[in-house]
């Protein structure tokens, strides 16, 4: 029906070995399932498999750790090899607290372990960092779905983050590529005409957080397609989710 | 097809004035959509119209602002009378800075300006404070449903959130019933048998997220509706968003 929304599983891509072309396994696992991917979509991927594609897997067994690591590993309770991979993803640790590390990464982005993750990457000691440029990957996936599928789609590149005040976590938008990831009304109305100075909709966040909806944690969906979003979807790529990296100087929490 | 989300807007609601009832304004309107709602579904409603539907409008003629909120308001360029009503509306105070106010409300939630909005309203100077309890009028909406569509559905009550660290807002569950807010991993194990100690979803926050993709900022949809979450469905109400308020013990960032 009109305006409806329209998310679902991508399954069927198997596991995902460094270098292989993640927009043609997208869109022929897609094309298995009887729903192909069309202008217009927006394809979700998760940050897991877009770091295993870029061969960001690390073995915890070749990660030394420095004092500084060490240190704040006891302090919290963690692997201090874990610490030492975070600390090296980072600029700056926000909070090391009851078990918590909440760090800002290089890519400017705050959250828990740099984003770095343990789960479903295979092999017991080895962890998955980010993407190094999750919008350069949002872009090459965007072309290569072009190139393999004939599409042009939007991608997001969705990462689980926890929140401050709430419980859980909500997918969010590491990477992005031609799509609004903040639709700014800025200078736009309301229907009493009061300009809505502050509404601004993470579109590609809320995109992230749909997508997570279909996706069971344990059943290594590695993507989801939305329908629906048309009117958010850019020719060019686009700024990507660097468009929603508060600036430090706007930012009452750092 | 298989595990497919499917989110549609609810249009042709209406001025919602106070006392009406909103399961039977919403059941009524996706009826004459030419799409009723269906058992198993969840129908995220807007803040707004269940704060109208409250009563919960403010005109600010009518609001004395104290020496506090005055001073307050000086500080931050804000009218002196909102300042007044989100302190009213909070138990404390987490940032005044940059023309911002972040509080935490009496409910709990920590949000800009208790949550209180003043676009779309109607009347220059007429506010929405946020529902007294919005656990209990999502069900109180649930049962609206059930008497007046005969429906077993769920029912997620939303606002928009500013978030920490990233621009822009992405709609967050303040009230909830008879779905799984938080989708708590814990003790769980992902496919290599790794324990998912930290994975926790929060399902009606993406779900209110998901929801806000279908509602353009100034169409005044009141409502939508999302099938394909049935899994997540249970027959009691259950805790609700209170669910997903973290622990002030537990939190970093108060």
């Amino acid at each position: 029906m009109t305006g409806e929304l329209r998310v679902r599983p991508v399954t069927g891509v198997g596991e995902v070995a460094e270098g292989e072309n993640l927009g043609e396994l997208i869109g022929d696992a897609a094309a298995g399932l009887g729903a192909p991917l069309r202008d217009g979509e927006v394809v979700v991927v998760s940050q897991k498999v877009v770091s295993k594609a870029e061969g960001r897997l690390v073995d915890l067994g070749t990660v030394e750790s420095d004092s500084r690591a060490t240190g704040l590993a006891a302090q919290l309770g963690k692997d201090p090899r874990m610490v030492q991979l975070v600390l090296d993803e980072s600029i700056r640790v926000i909070r090391a607290d009851r078990g918590i590390l909440i760090v800002e990464t290089r890519h400017g982005w705050v959250c828990a372990n740099a984003g770095i993750d343990a789960s479903n990457v295979g092999g017991a000691d080895v962890v998955a960092l980010l993407p190094l440029d999750a919008d350069r990957s949002a872009r090459r996936i965007r072309d290569e779905l072009r190139e393999t599928a004939g599409v042009a789609a939007a991608v997001v590149i969705a990462d689980s983050f926890g929140r401050p005040w709430r419980l859980g976590q909500a997918d969010v938008a590491i990477g992005c590529a031609g799509l609004v990831a903040l639709d700014n009304w800025s200078g736009r109305s309301d229907r009493d005409g009061r300009e809505l100075t502050a509404t601004a909709p993470a579109i590609a966040d809320e995109a992230a957080a749909a997508a997570d909806l279909v996706r069971v944690k344990d059943s290594g969906v590695p993507a989801a397609v939305i329908s629906g979003l048309e009117r958010y979807l850019t020719e060019d790529d686009g700024p990507g989710a660097a468009g929603l990296r508060r600036a430090e100087s706007e930012d009452l929490f750092r």
